[in-house]
């Protein structure tokens, strides 16, 4: 039944799905339970509480979809807005433009605001936009925190000091899909009004969850928003919080079960410490990259992502060709180029749970899958300079001396 | 991290999520992968290919959305119809009640046809609805082939011989979630045009996959419906099924692994046999029922369901005290009354990956479990009746002498 | 690959190998460890410290070998007695006869003392060896607790009154394997010199874990013994339990978790209500017998195994006949009569992880292949009477209730 | 329950117990069977026949015992020797020296021919030990294969010359723990007697199996053989085998599973190809410690083992330091020195089911904890000599194009 893949361990560094811990792997492997007997109930509340804390937020409401990060979208706009609402959206890579098309499709008025391909949102522009917006037009300002299709992470922060420095009541929507639990993501500090993500990125589970955390303003825009839902209505799940049963529909047993041992994994390792092992992860990626010669897609420093580096291939090379001998030489999952940065540009996905030597067997292969497409690389340069920062970064916690 | 659940095997009897063979669990025992490798293309395609024979058609088309039944649902409708679209539903039983729910707030006009709880759908009411409609104002028929609730099987080919003696082209949509791999379902006889199911029920897999299946009539609706819709859109799949890849978003790697082995242990067993065994099972459960002395909630034998029996509790008893001491003391998960059937019905479920000694100790235990309550029940009634049917029906199929 | 096995569950009903938990599943769904990192002498440590507690010593020492019962067996005897030594070993059945063999084999001077099949030992034949054995020629008497070929249970208390009654310094070497764990064992306050159990029986495990425990007067023994052993020997063990190492040889990882996760369990549950469960589970697998118009092949109700039960068929009916049935027709694994009374029982193993509606399923299957084979049982008259004793015996802890 | 170690995989590079692939978890992720059922003997059949491939025989005759690589030893020689039989034996390393000190306390009488740890077997006094023996005093000639705790391996085909040439009848008997399965080892070629492994080495499953293969003159001695032996009794077996049930006591049914996927997956992938893929991971890892400017501990080219890599680390460094901060820093594990070689030489095992990013992220690790511990290693030198090999070296095989 199954392809062949060669022998060893498949080395997976998509930017999702990533790599299931044993742990987690282990949770999961069981037969399906009642879920309206209590012992799910009970484990559901803790899980709500504890999902709260990798979004830093304690006045948020979170909802676990059984869908995914397009579906965890769909329930962000579609609770808080009504059709023909305006949208601030930027649009700065191929998972951004698929959310613009979703509001287009959903039916809300869409203010685009675009990049190029690598660059961060136009935060200028914003500003701007929002200075003429006296009359309050802009419902939501929908921002994707990390584009994975680019590595480029946007500054939150800057967001909503704009948001707040000309006193603008629209909604912030966040896309946290590939930045929630490996960068730093403060939900009440910044004041988002929807954040969300998706259980197959740093989470480390199947495909399966989307998870989205209401402010209680954007909790307050529901009672009112006129967008047609009801698989994605908020409302039916609030009344089975009520109620203490919670479940509006049958959920995934594995899954809630998975994130439990998701969460304590993370929990174990302290969140603030799985997100400084993903900037060593990345810095060490884009010293390695810099090392090959090679351009990162990132245009600035300050946008460099901390989850997937997006590798710019000299022009006579096929970037989809280094994606392909990647997967079929090497047992080496990389990302493809997409869209507009198709065959220019290959991806690393270092996010979710991960370790050094992992890393560096992964950069080990791309010099090699380089040298195999032609370019001319120098083998161990990118694992001398990623191992060297990552030696001298290594953390003096007491389970790592 | 486990609630505790006493020794031994949890004896799952509720109608859906069902047990899991040990097959499937292990098929699902893996990490993630890339989905955009061509292992999971490949698959996919195997897949959508096999699942069309577990709706009997040829000419359809799958969809495995990452959702549950009520996504299903609302996958059903979205694609077919307009706001304001008349329907004319079947209210029987809570999940039918909850899927007419859902069409009047996704925006349709419901011409809701109410029976009896434990009553089939009126199909003499239909056929006057349909005989008046010479304008054709009802765009669609929606039907649940099995309400879970009450136990109740819809006789589909009568709806499509009705709906063919008036000419009339309503799409026929319908709710297979508890029938669907476990009741005889012929969707190309029938001429239903959205027919749908979910993972967690005959199929015997963890909850996660929406399997809708939509014949050429309402592939051809989709075309022109004006439902607003997105993470549910047949158009984003046929898109990609053009292109090769099957996916427009991540699907779970593990749902996809497991459909496979769940299809294979189908088709090995044969889909026939399957059905053929859930028709034994069930029997044998009513056998039981008939013994005990009391009765099923389904008023007629024509309306008899072979995935689910709901048993009618005497008047000094409250079916919910039945539940909670299945599950406290006998670890015995069986189904709760629902809304107007609550306090009155428990229900065993009996579809998916089950044999014979399995549904015997579950009779065996409800036995027991009626005696605590205060019904007097004969013990070893029940399964000296489910089990002497049982030995004389047992098929003659050669694995099996 | 697999064989084809019908649907739904396997019953599996022999004594041993029995059902393994799905939490100890989980535990052993794990890649391979460094045996000589802290962690696995870490949990090695805790393992040998808990072991002792289903023996019921405080005094012994807990060897865990990777072997079956039979090499545990072979430990037991080769390190403690020499070449020539005089054992005592009753005869009663399949297992006693295997074990006689051995210590033949091995070279010691076996002192059979035989009774028929379904009787236990015959002590007052000890009594009257020690008596004579003035001379204390005698050096150990061997003798299974638990008889599993014919469900046979022998009284350790009265032998070792025996032992003291003579001031007889032999040795008393148990084997436990279908006992330790399910029925009440005490080794320090029965003076047991050796006892041991194998992974596959009460533990619930898979084969692979042979656990042998030593009184501080065997491990005495253990350093004049003259019997040739190397892998079987103790001196190794113990070499590397004073090194803080623990293992002379290669563990399997796998059991290692799979064993803290059972004993996790059984402590949880509380060790003295595990062998209550046994002992309830027995008799209403007896009452079903008596119910059926059967014979136990155990003799008097002083024997009564209370982890398996020989079933003596009519002289018309060859028990492996109703085995193979239980397999092929019901997915129900049963155990063969063997030797001297092969054909003439089958027997059912209740011991393990195991609850009500798991026997009563089994039960009510034997009843349907008792009568597939020609026997008059009337249908439901076993259950009947296992669930009227089960259900007014069933224990009013809080988590039952 | 589990110790914490850190976030992403163990890198697990310890010559045993290895990694085992996913497809083999899978295999044995089940709850135990009756082995006295229809299914597991012919599964045992299978294996049988399918085991004799990865010893080269056709003439052979398989056992499988439950036990690990020193019960394997033990069964070789209890079964073909008698007490106070003559072995010449090879001393050139720690698991030769525990193999000849088995043999002494087994009773042989053991002609010990001793090399520097770091050599190879000393065939020349093998030669002139047989040259004098006339009267064929020597009953076997016992050689490891491959010495794991040195990286050694011994030229089996020069000794079969050598007794060739000698016409000498002494048994061959051969510790193939660490080789077969990944070197390339020719049973009836080279006229080896017996021949062993274990299931946690190349085989890539559990520890648990000790794999013992007996040529028809090995079979021959074993009927005339004095020396003790019951569980490892090859008679036994051979009697079940006969019977056609093949289990003389309860195998693990997982790790027969396990051992089914594992032959299956070697075969998948070609036995030659297995071995070749061994050589190419062992010669770039060679290179990497010659890069480096460290030594193998193997004197001599042709005795490089292809499964394990022995490193001399200089004398200011402790080699055990280097194994302690692999798995407390890097989630590495590596081989510690044995005995002799403690705290001079580290090991990295390179058997099993792995591949070449697996191995460079070995590789790249072993330099950052060189670093670490002081010595003077140019990071990336090791990773950049191992790539640039295993680049060129790439079998130009289908699915790896």
């Amino acid at each position: 039944m199954d392809y062949y893949y060669g022998p060893g361990r498949n080395h997976l560094f998509v930017p999702g799905p990533v790599n299931i811990p044993e742990q987690v792997l282990r949770a999961m492997n069981r037969n399906n339970e009642d879920y309206r007997s209590p012992a799910i109930p009970a484990m559901t509340k803790s899980l709500l509480e504890d999902v709260k804390k990798i979004f830093k937020t304690t006045s948020g409401t979170p909802f676990l979809f059984p869908t995914t990060g397009t579906g965890a979208w769909e329930s962000a706009l579609t609770n808080t807005l009504s059709p023909g609402d305006r949208t601030v959206s930027f649009l700065i890579g191929q998972f951004s433009l698929l959310w613009i098309d979703q509001q287009q499709r959903l039916g809300f008025n869409v203010d685009v605001v675009e990049s190029d391909w690598g660059q961060g949102a136009n935060l200028e522009i914003l500003a701007s936009k929002l200075a003429e917006d006296t009359t309050h037009t802009i419902k939501a300002v929908c921002i994707v925190h990390n584009e994975t299709a680019t590595g480029v992470t946007n500054n939150l922060a800057t967001v909503r000091k704009i948001l707040d420095h000309y006193q603008h009541p629209a909604l912030l929507l966040v896309d946290g899909v590939s930045s929630i639990c490996a960068l730093d993501f403060r939900m009440d500090e910044w004041g988002v009004d929807v954040a969300l993500t998706g259980s197959q990125k740093a989470l480390s589970l199947p495909t399966g969850l989307g998870i989205v955390c209401a402010s209680p303003k954007a909790l307050e825009a529901s009672k009112t928003a006129k967008s047609v839902r009801v698989f994605f209505d908020w409302k039916d799940y609030l009344k089975f919080y009520n109620m203490g049963s919670y479940w509006p529909y049958t959920p995934s047993i594995q899954l809630l079960y998975g994130l439990r041992a998701a969460l304590d994994l993370i929990f174990e390792e302290g969140l603030d410490n799985v997100i400084a092992r993903h900037t060593r992860l990345a810095k060490a990626t884009r010293l390695a990259v810099e090392a090959w010669g090679l351009k990162n897609c990132t245009q600035k420093d300050e946008w460099f992502s901390d989850t997937v580096t997006a590798v710019v291939v000299p022009p006579y090379i096929e970037s989809s060709e280094v994606v392909k001998r990647a997967w079929k030489r090497y047992n080496l999952s990389l990302g493809l180029g997409l869209n507009k940065v198709a065959g220019k540009v290959f991806r690393i996905g270092h996010l979710g749970n991960l370790n050094e030597l992992q890393l560096l067997g992964c950069l080990a292969g791309v010099e090699m899958i380089l040298k195999d497409v032609g370019y001319p690389v120098q083998l161990g340069s990118g694992v001398a300079a990623a191992s060297a920062y990552l030696q001298n970064s290594m953390p003096m916690i007491p389970s790592r001396i």
